[in-house]
């Protein structure tokens, strides 16, 4: 009957690929892209408006925002890439020790799978042949290591360059939202309210997608967003102006 | 003599506490810091040098880099707060998906457990018995599969908060280093000099110790850092410098 059961679980693990579970795994992509444009349509915009509260021309709210997504794009797209690049090291470091130590002292790590298995209530003579299967696998018993003791998985290597350029590109994007008006009205008390309107109004639809497109609450969302970015630029204008006077 | 193996595997099991393993592990709070601090030193600085290649006043430089850092520290740090705080709330809803599910699908859920075991090349009749373990506990079948499964952890409740502090804080810390020199050189050429000197010393000390706490080489780290700022801040140099002219 055992055996029978045991049959009926692999039949059930082939029907398993006709079930589509919709678990909602935001992709690392879409990450990048929310850091970049929430980050790029904040600042820049909270910069430009403080900046008009100190009674500054347009022009010089304009390169001061020009500057601030420059030096952003690249600190935050660097950042991203050596973030990601030592990501990719420490999985590296990690596998060579879990490698060492399985040829180096095999009982040890044997007991660490139990020591796994058994935090779920599962009994030695049940979890033991598991233990038994890996011990003669050692790649897999490699990769069930990383995986369960570690919480580790294996990164993409294209992973550091993308993240950089997604990074960077979004915030450029995000950033350039709150200047176009100071490109086009060169009197800065009016050029602000034109970069408030346009800012919040994009910052409402970019919290909406962003809401959508982790799986969270697209309205809710979008509310949040939007304060951020006012709280933000409220604290740099009222900074600004007090250091004006 | 396979009984007798299995309650080996226990004894070795409780002598495993005795043997730590030195996985490097970087805390959270480690993260934000770095987060925080890296781009509180970089972008500030980028730009105060950019502006001072658009020939403005060290007290404009200071506003503008004082509403920066306001502007980036509430942006960042609620940034902070709100992905942490979407991150718990994935958690809450994958966990009352996967209750439900082993509720409504058993034996789909069972076969899932079964592939993630069958991936290690673990057989049937190896893995029926931890199969049919978690089956008899719900509670530790479902912590199974939000583990080994879906990799989400439980998140601690007071995460959110610690997160957007703790960024915040490193950035407004980050951030006034390279101001102080417009704080107190009046002449904006000489100040972005100071200002230079005085954050590519705080980029290598950082980026050393960030090196030194992630696991990395120091040295290579502190190098890497310090490039960062520097491209961010001869980036945005070149362009305010481009605008002006």
């Amino acid at each position: 009957m055992a055996e029978n059961g045991y049959a009926d679980l692999e039949k059930q693990m082939l029907l398993l690929h006709d079930h589509q579970e919709k678990h909602f795994m935001s992709s690392e992509i879409v990450r990048d892209i929310i850091i970049g444009v929430s980050d790029g349509l904040t600042v820049p915009f909270a910069l430009a408006a403080g900046l008009s509260g100190a009674e500054v021309t347009s022009s010089i709210i304009l390169i001061a925002g020009i500057a601030e997504v420059a030096a952003g794009a690249i600190s935050m797209g660097l950042g991203g890439y050596l973030a990601a690049k030592s990501e990719a090291d420490h999985y590296v470091r990690e596998l060579k020790r879990e490698q060492d130590e399985i040829i180096a002292v095999p009982d040890t790590e044997a007991a660490e799978v139990a020591e796994i298995l058994a935090q779920y209530g599962v009994q030695p003579h049940e979890y033991g042949p598991v233990v038994n299967a890996l011990r003669r696998n050692p790649q897999a018993w490699v990769d069930f290591m990383m995986k369960f003791e570690l919480g580790l998985e294996k990164p993409d290597p294209m992973r550091a360059l993308q993240s950089a350029l997604t990074i960077a590109i979004s915030y450029i994007m995000g950033g350039l939202v709150p200047l176009l008006p100071y490109m086009i009205i060169p009197v800065a008390k009016e050029a602000v309210i034109a970069s408030v309107v346009l800012t919040i109004v994009a910052l409402l639809i970019f919290g909406f997608a962003k809401g959508y497109f982790t799986g969270s609450q697209p309205f809710k969302s979008a509310i949040q967003t939007a304060f951020i970015g006012a709280i933000a630029s409220a604290a740099a204008y009222s900074i600004a102006k007090a250091f004006r006077a």
